[in-house]
C-alpha cells in the first residue's frame, strides 16, 4: 500500500534482529511486495553493507518497493515455488489492512509463517494504540497548519485563506493532527473536514467567513475523502480519469471548495495538496515514530522465534508521562479489511478546538514538539 | 510581499541590535507593512518580552504582517503625520523588489532614512549572493523532490508519476533546488520546468515517459509560472477568478499536465502543490538561512548608525570552504523592480542533471544536508 517515511526502519529492525538471533538464516527481499514473490524477484539481502543499513534508517519510501496487487489463487503455485526454492519459512509483511488480507490468504494455502508489521500514515488499523508512519505525517501536518496559518494571517487581504487537503483514506486521524497547536479561536485551523462526518458545504463556508471577518484570515484542513451524503463533493462528482482496473480519480475537493470561498468572499483562497510530500519529508520524521517502526520490526522476529503465525505486532501505550510503549500481538483476522475510525471523544468541538483527549494521545507521537509561539501583534 | 520562515529573524536582529546600540531609541512596528504607517497602526514594541523575542526566532510568517499595497501619493501626508507623531527617523523595510520601490518613493517625498533588508524565497534580488528566505524553502523542495521520488518508485504502477509545483515567481531558483540530491539519471527529478525557458509540452511528456519506461517512475518539478511562448499553458489559459484589483488567478499548470500524462500513459499521475507550506514549515528551516536573516537585520542597524539611506543590505559570499558570508550594501534603485534570473551556467543539463556550479552555490544555503542514501534494490 502507501508508503511512509519510516517503513524502512521496520525493515532495518527485522534485519538487525535476524542477524543477531538467527545468524544462520538468510534474508530475502520480495521486490515490490507480493509481486516479487509471484515473479521470483527475491534477492538475498542478508549481507547488505553498513552503508545500506544506515540508508534504511534515514530513507523515506519503501526500499523494497510497495504493491497494491491483489493476489489471485492462480498465483499461489508460483509463490509456493519461489518460497520453496529459497527454503523460506517466514514471511514478514509490513503493511496495513489490505496487506493483512493477503497474509491471511497466503496462510490458508501455504505452509508458511506470517508475521505482520503495522505500517500506515492513516492510523486506521484496529488493535494497536497507533501505527508506525502516522506520527511523522501527523508532525508534518501539525506544522503545515500552524505555518500556513501564520502565512495567511501575514498576507492579509492579498491571500488570507488557505485550504489544505491531507491524506487519511476513510479516517480523519491525519486531518485532526492539524489541531495540535490550536489553543484558541484565533489559531488555525478554523475548519476541519473528516470522513467520519458528512461534509456540510454551507457550514464550511460559514466557518471560513466567520474566521476571516473576525481575525482577517482562515485555514481549513480537509481530508481527501470527505463526502456529503456518501457522494464526492461539488464538481468532484465526476471522475477525470479511469484506469485499466476501473479505479476512478476525482478532482480534489480543496480546489472546488477554494472556488466557492473565492466566489462568496471575492478574495483569493489558496488550496494546497502536500500529497506524497507529507509522507516522505525527511525533516519531519518523528524520532518516536522512527524508533517505534524499528521496534515493531524487531518484535516481529522475536514472535517468529516463538513460532507465532497469522499475527500482527501491536503497540501498547503503557503510560503517557513519561511516554512509554511495549509491543504485543493480535490475530490477523482482527485487522484484515477493518478500519479504525476516530473515536467520538477524539472529535473536535463545534468550533474545531481539539479535544484534550486527542491531543494527549497525539502529543508523544510527533517527536520533539516545537516551542510555543507567542503573537507579537 | 510573500512571507518566509525566517523574516522574523531579521526583525529579531533589528530589535536586538537597536537595544544594544541605541538604548534611548524607541522601536515601532508598522502593522502589515506600509498599511500600518498609512492607517496609524504603529504599536511601540521596544519593550517586548523575552518570550516574544524567542517567538520571533522560531516563528514562520511575518509577526508584523505583510502587505501588497502600492502606496499612492495621496497617502504620503498620512504617513508623514504618523512618522512625525512618534519622531520616527529610520524605516527598516524587510522585503523584495516591490518593497524596494515603496522605499524609493517614500524617500523621494519624506525626510526619512530608508534601510532595506532583503527577504524572498524566490531569490530574485539583484546585487546579493542570495536572499534570506531562499535557503529554507530550497531545503524543503530538495527533500520534497527526493522523498516524492522514493515514494513514486516504491508505488510502482499504482502511482508512479508525480508533478510537484513550486513557487519562485518569474525565476527557477526554487525549482532548481529540487536537483540537490540528483546524482544520476535514476534520481529525481526527471524534468524541471523553469520560467527562464519556454515550456515545451511534447518534450515534457517525452522525458516523463522515458523515465517511466526506464526506471518505473518519474518526478517532474515545475515552477508555478512556466509558460509556452509567454502564455499560460494548457487549460490554465483562462483565469478562474478575477479580484477587485483586476488580478487574475489561473488553474495550476501541474493539474493540467498531470491529466496529459495520465491520458498518454494511462496511469495515475499525482500533482502536488505544497504552496505556503514550502515557505513556512518549521522543520525545514535552514540554520544558515535563519542565522543570515538575523545577520542582515543587525547589519541594517549598523548602516543606520552610519547615516546611510536608500540602501539594501546584501550578502557577499567570502568563501565556500569553509562557507562564510559578510554583509555589504547596495543602492535601492539597483533592486527596485528588477528581477535576477538564473544565470545560464546554473541551468541543468538536457537530462536535468544539475550543473556543478549551481550545486556548489546551493549546498551551504540549505543548512545541514541529509546523509547520502544508497539504494537497496
Amino acid at each position: 500500500g502507501g508508503v511512509t517515511s519510516v517503513i524502512n526502519r521496520s525493515l532495518l529492525g527485522i534485519i538487525k534482529e535476524t542477524k543477531k538471533e538467527l545468524s544462520n538464516s538468510r534474508i530475502y527481499a520480495s521486490d515490490h511486495g507480493i509481486e516479487g514473490l509471484i515473479k521470483g524477484k527475491t534477492p538475498d539481502i542478508t549481507d547488505i553493507s553498513e552503508d545500506q543499513l544506515h540508508s534504511l534508517k534515514i530513507s523515506p519510501g519503501a526500499a523494497l518497493g510497495s504493491s497494491r496487487h491483489k493476489i489471485k489463487l492462480s498465483e499461489i503455485p508460483q509463490i509456493s515455488d519461489n518460497l520453496n526454492r529459497h527454503k523460506i519459512k517466514t514471511i514478514y509483511m509490513i503493511g496495513g489492512n489490505d496487506s493483512a488480507e493477503t497474509g491471511l490468504l497466503l496462510n490458508d494455502h501455504l505452509d508458511i509463517q506470517i508475521i505482520h508489521i503495522p505500517k500506515t500514515i492513516d492510523n486506521d488499523l484496529e488493535e494497536t494504540d497507533h501505527c508506525p508512519g502516522y506520527g511523522s505525517t501527523a508532525r508534518f501536518i501539525s506544522q503545515a497548519s500552524l505555518g500556513s496559518g501564520k502565512d495567511a494571517w501575514s498576507m492579509g487581504d492579498s491571500s488570507p485563506i488557505t485550504i489544505i487537503e491531507v491524506m487519511g483514506r476513510d479516517t480523519g486521524w491525519l486531518a485532526l493532527a492539524s489541531t495540535l497547536y490550536k489553543k484558541d479561536d484565533f489559531d488555525p485551523p478554523h475548519f476541519i473536514g473528516i470522513p467520519e462526518q458528512s461534509f456540510d458545504e454551507d457550514f464550511f463556508l460559514f466557518k471560513i467567513e466567520e474566521s476571516y471577518r473576525k481575525f482577517g484570515y482562515a485555514v481549513a484542513v480537509i481530508a481527501e475523502n470527505i463526502k456529503t451524503n456518501n457522494m464526492p463533493i461539488g464538481d468532484t462528482a465526476k471522475p477525470w480519469f479511469t484506469d485499466d482496473f476501473g479505479h476512478e480519480y476525482y478532482n480534489s475537493p480543496s480546489k472546488y471548495l477554494s472556488k466557492q470561498v473565492s466566489k462568496r468572499l471575492n478574495i483569493r483562497c489558496r488550496h494546497e495538496s502536500p500529497g506524497t510530500i507529507q509522507r516522505s519529508l525527511i525533516d519531519s520524521v518523528s524520532t518516536t515514530d522512527g524508533n517505534e517502526a524499528e521496534l515493531v520490526g524487531k518484535s516481529a522476529v522475536t514472535e517468529s522465534l516463538k513460532g507465532s503465525s497469522n499475527i500482527m505486532i501491536t503497540l501498547i501505550r503503557e503510560s503517557n508521562d513519561p511516554y512509554s510503549v511495549t509491543t504485543s500481538t493480535t490475530s490477523l483476522d482482527k485487522i484484515a479489511g477493518k478500519v479504525r475510525k476516530l473515536p467520538r471523544d477524539f472529535y473536535p468541538s463545534e468550533d474545531f478546538l481539539p479535544s484534550a483527549k486527542f491531543i494527549k494521545y497525539l502529543n508523544p507521537l510527533i517527536g520533539t514538539p516545537i516551542d510555543r509561539i507567542n503573537r507579537l501583534l
